[in-house]
């Protein structure tokens, strides 16, 4: 019998806070960091996940990630590995720690990096990348991994099942497109509120050169800073150039649709978590009043049973998926699955440190046998820290190409986890001074 | 200057598992447990709280608990304590550990553990019960310790000083008629799923004798029983005693409609945790569906801005404060102000261990100066673990006795701490067995 042999679970974070990357009207000085996770079966197979984090903070993932891999002890994991929905169950619905969330925050993301370590393992074994070896399961196989709990009033197993099926027609061609010609990105590298308007218009340039179809930048700091530097885009970038904004959760709902409509002459593209992400009724209320101001929201909601709701008062025109904050790849695939009977986008949320590594095989699999097509969609792409990773993003010609390596890539260089370890890796015993 | 000294953090937990106490439809073997601090200072004062959790996972509480209360490092501690708003900001919104949530699970309850314990302390210094001390501070202090990111749209602070200030008069009245004759109690005691059909209708049968002015019963096992169940103690109780039923999210919309509705004909007093406490359209839909029954949740709420929403679409009749789910009591009168202003009533939720300890402050609190009767409303009360508390609930005549110990309540015997502590704790070292 297979069985969890070690769940190493290590802080890994980088000094991101030390530059202005990253800066935005809430989150003004990240560390980005990663509850990363090896879980090691007795097979001598190894399951690579993380959990991005802001920084402080991260060692109460670490802490939850090794109590909540500890509930896999003494399960056969094979058996485990061949049911995952039952897997997902073991970690999101334990009957003591649920109270913790349930299904929300730090318990909940725990178990995400449990439930994607295995999907990892799963993905190595049959030698594929993980939206490749999504794409070619059966569309009972998929349904049969997701947990339909709180969402069966907008979306049964029979429906979901319905649209996997419609999506295996033309499947092989559009794997074959995929590993041809890649998946649009957008990038939010110009626009963080750290940096000076000469440089957010150099590397806006830049980015419309590099051939991304959106840029993005961060609003919410103040009203007219915000109205020049987005007035200087628009001028730079012409009439048609797609710019989203994004507040980061920073308004009330009435000051947001103020500063939207300020905002809504140079015709932003979309605008991004323009209050509370947990306030429903107040995106579908914002919504109501900016159009054709698109809404989008996603990098923290917590699970599938708001994305629902969301859907359900019609709140956002994009939904804007993470690969490490609901419970893994089972939610995500719920999360498509709610978005396609909602007829809504997805354009993933990425960047941090190993966002963008793990959340192009959402879109990849999205495209091949959910949406069918990637018009109007974009993955999040942000240029840092991709060095760490085994099997970086590679993104060329605004594209994300196809990933080809076994799994969920989100193993890291084990020589960036012995420097980057908080607080003990030389790195950072360099940062912080000798104790 | 004051500052920290130590932020003492123990995982305490309690056996209830071998009991069948405590067993409902989702949590079906907790071990009642709670995350404690003691929040020393260099003054030489500490101040006491606890996060409540159904056992495995406590030490994920404990390990938050720590790295928040390390946000108030350095801190002038008077200064926080002088501005409790303040306080709150520093543990609720750091920039980096806010990815964590924001606001919701682990790290925000881990928040509240700190924001209690500092208001522990203030309500020692005034050698007052925390429930006297909020009464006797002033409207604009109490709207100043409010935050009211992201309820502005439902509840303005304007409209807050307003209802504080209409509960000025008459309040002395009030804190006498408190002190005098208490405030009414609801027992869960004879309703859990474990008990056989006798054992839930002697209990019962005791309830009302004692002068409890509601029971509520566990449902959601199974539809048979629970229609057996309900109709022996309706016919025990006679037509018209308040019966509560509660599901604890067991269900999915529908279905918690067509249980309810086939609860129906025993006049079911209200239906607690239908579905997802996350689903605030679910409860508007099961609602406008069950209407005459009553809707309840809040023990899950994760935060006011989900309490708002469920006001705004008239989801809930009854709102369940929790004392250990929120931001700690700043949050709590956030919700308590909400209620007024929707005009709902308020039933905290308790049990587990020291619920019912801290959640009685918030109902007296609510009596004095919010609103300003106690008609329809009821603590929740369940005779457990109140042995460990040095300032333990009284309950007399099926009301519970108005607290008099300066503080919050949560500061629990030595000699229980040392015992329970797991899994180090002697009677923890019995249970396992040695290793």
């Amino acid at each position: 019998m297979t069985l969890l042999s070690q769940a190493r679970a290590l802080d890994i974070r980088f000094p991101t806070s030390l530059e202005l990357d990253g800066s935005d009207a809430v989150n003004v000085n990240p560390d980005y960091s990663a509850a990363y996770l090896e879980l090691h079966l007795s097979s001598g197979e190894i399951g690579h996940s993380l959990v991005f984090t802001g920084g402080r903070g991260n060692e109460i993932m670490v802490s939850a990630i090794r109590s909540v891999a500890a509930l896999l002890d003494g399960h056969d994991m094979e058996a485990l590995l061949a049911d995952m929905r039952e897997a997902s169950r073991v970690v999101v619905h334990d009957s003591q720690m649920r109270w913790l969330g349930p299904e929300k925050g730090v318990s909940h993301m725990a178990a995400g990096a449990v439930v994607n370590a295995l999907w990892d393992i799963k993905a190595r074994r049959a030698q594929l990348p993980l939206w490749e070896y999504l794409a070619r399961m059966s569309s009972e196989e998929l349904v049969g991994v997701v947990d339909f709990t709180h969402i069966q009033n907008a979306l049964t197993e029979a429906e979901a099942l319905d649209i996997l099926r419609r999506g295996q027609a033309g499947k092989e061609e559009r794997i074959a497109h995929l590993r041809s010609n890649g998946y649009p990105a957008y990038t939010t590298t110009p626009g963080w509120l750290g940096y000076s308007d000469e440089k957010m218009l150099r590397l806006s340039h830049e980015a419309v050169a590099d051939g991304f179809g959106l840029i993005k930048l961060k609003v919410g700091g103040s009203l007219e800073d915000d109205m020049r530097r987005v007035a200087l885009v628009r001028d730079a970038l012409g009439p048609d150039f797609p710019v989203a904004i994004d507040a980061n959760q920073k308004w009330e709902v009435g000051e947001a649709i103020e500063w939207v409509k300020a905002l809504s002459p140079w015709n932003p593209y979309w605008i991004e978590e323009a209050t509370s992400t947990d306030d429903i009724l107040g995106h579908a209320d914002i919504r109501a009043a900016i159009s054709p101001v698109r809404v989008a929201t996603g990098e923290a909601v917590q699970s599938r049973i708001v994305f629902k709701q969301l859907l359900q008062v019609q709140a956002i025109d994009v939904m804007q998926i993470d690969s490490t904050r609901v419970a893994g790849v089972n939610e995500n695939i719920a999360n498509l699955l709610l978005a396609a009977k909602f007829g809504v986008i997805v354009c993933p949320h990425a960047g941090g440190v190993g966002l963008c590594e793990l959340v192009r095989h959402f879109s990849f699999f999205d495209y091949a046998v959910v949406s069918t097509h990637s018009e109007g969609r974009f993955i999040e792409y942000v240029d840092h820290l991709h060095e760490h990773f085994v099997d970086p993003v590679v993104v060329e010609g605004g594209k994300y190409v196809a990933p080809r390596v076994p799994g969920i890539s989100a193993e890291m260089h084990a020589d960036s986890l012995t420097q980057w370890e908080y607080p003990g890796g030389p790195e950072w015993t360099r940062l912080l001074g000798s104790p």
